[in-house]
């Protein structure tokens, strides 16, 4: 089921009744929570509150990597899998780039004809652009909507593009890094940090010239790095999306990465790690909209004018502006 | 004269006699402490206020542009311009993406064999890797130490990848945006946005083909920008810099709009909006320092804690970490 934009909630009043609605499956509801989120409504900390109590209900499935390796065919045929099974799905599709909020970009047009009348999956694009803080302030609180609505897997969807795949794996429980043959990936991914971030590594179009030659690359990457006793080797698993081949397999290493968290109590230790960064996110925000409200009055301004004058210098004058935070 | 890094100093004491040393012109001085700045140092705030005296004194002129365009070959070129006109010059070479702070680039060996004599000449190669904030939080700094050493114009030359060719700008008199023929540039140059942030654009190697479609591409972009009566129109200046041909006309058109900052009371409304983005940056790393030293304790981890477990949510916890902040 797609959800659509919606215009933001003003009133506080509204989001008991809101959050009720999306409990009990109304798509619509569920759509309105996650814009009050993107649109980092006043009313986000009640938001929040009423939705405290149903957070880590979900497994959250990060999936990220480049453009054209066939994230959108492959998100598809995992929703469909999942589905079989019985769960319910959550789809958070980020584009780091799209200055459009709210709105489903073209692949997900696409991949939504297969479920859109599913009312067991809920579909969302996101932008990360302009947050502050981006993906890591918008996306976790967007999660918890679909765990408050009663999905049992959330996939978080990236374009692996800079920063946005180390982000995605900061709020993952399981990461899955998508590669294709011949792109030159397993070489970039040991510059981009991805063998650090990748739980399951899914080299995708494996009926494509290279594919071995991709495969053992990446397995040569990962025996090099060094792990204690018991600790999680990345698995390598071939798929073609497109005809969905390889699936199950995914699907089975994504089991087998949730037997492990739980066995090493590493669920808990992420999920708390998880909740600390974003605490401090929303704490720094929070802060910074205080020294924003002091920059549009005529304290910073003073102080700039006396820095640039020489008569005092920038430190001193950043210690006047956090005192004047707490008064 | 090319500055070598040296080890911090630790001891607060050692600082006003590191700055009457550097007054003097004494480039080890100068070395530590640039040194002092990259290293984000404790003894900081006291350099930044014994240095406070001499702000802005030098006009900053960032200088950025693509891999490849020449940009260290220009700033060889300016320095030797800017000498012959008498001037003190400072050169700050930026390496976003270099692991290694304080030690000369290849680039700058390279340049400084022309200058490595000159006691008129500080260069200084630095990282913006590691550092919050980057740029904009040790580039002003390093800029007042140089002031501080009597430069009359300060070069900041950075790679335009990413950000920093942004950051340059905001914290330059002048910004020169180096294009070459047939790189693809102009087109790009719209889509980073840099056609905001050049007061100069210098199309150097203007020997190559294809020049003069460039030069008529970025001409037809600044045609098509809105500009008020009496804004600066960016000006458009070929070199080749490797035969140290135009050099004279870039350092004429950096001339013609320092003027024009002047007359327009720009320069000082451009040095306040510095001296404002610097203390906000100096404001956010004390508290995000302030919350780091939080997250060492126990508090984050309890917070964490009882948000994974659905006990509290995220805003009514980073409501208690920023209160805490307080006490």
């Amino acid at each position: 089921m797609t959800i659509p934009a919606t215009g933001p909630v003003r009133r506080s009043r509204d989001v008991p009744l809101l959050v009720e609605r999306a409990r009990a499956g109304d798509p619509r509801a569920v759509a309105r929570l996650i814009t009050l989120v993107e649109s980092g409504d006043e009313v986000l900390p009640q938001v929040a509150a009423a939705l405290a109590p149903y957070a880590g209900h979900a497994q959250v499935v990060g999936l990220t990597g480049s453009p054209g390796v066939g994230k959108s065919t492959t998100t598809n045929e995992l929703v469909r899998a999942l589905r079989a099974r019985g769960h319910r799905v959550g789809v958070l599709a980020i584009d780091p780039s799209s200055p459009f909020t709210g709105g489903a970009i073209l692949g997900d047009r696409v991949r939504m004809q297969d479920h859109a009348t599913d009312p067991g999956v809920y579909i969302r694009s996101m932008s990360s652009r302009g947050h502050l803080g981006g993906l890591s302030a918008a996306t976790p609180q967007a999660v918890r909507v679909l765990e408050g609505a009663g999905c049992d897997v959330v996939l978080v969807e990236t374009v692996g593009v800079g920063q946005a795949e180390v982000e995605v794996a900061s709020l993952a429980d399981t990461t899955l890094v998508l590669l294709a043959p011949g792109m030159g990936d397993a070489i970039q991914a040991v510059k981009a940090g991805i063998l650090e971030i990748a739980d399951v590594f899914v080299v995708n179009k494996a009926d494509r010239d290279g594919v071995d030659a991709t495969v053992r690359d990446i397995q040569g990457m990962i025996a090099l790095g060094e792990r204690a006793p018991g600790e999680w080797r990345p698995q390598v698993v071939r798929a073609i999306a497109a005809r969905a081949e390889g699936i199950d397999d995914i699907a089975a290493a994504i089991d087998k990465h949730r037997d492990w968290l739980e066995r090493h109590d590493e669920l808990r230790r992420r999920r708390e790690a998880r909740a600390a960064a974003e605490i401090e996110a929303i704490a720094l925000g929070t802060l910074r909209n205080r020294i924003g409200s002091l920059r549009d009055g005529t304290q910073l301004a003073t102080l700039a004018a006396q820095v640039a004058k020489g008569a005092t210098d920038p430190y001193a004058a950043a210690d006047e502006l956090v005192a004047q935070l707490g008064s």
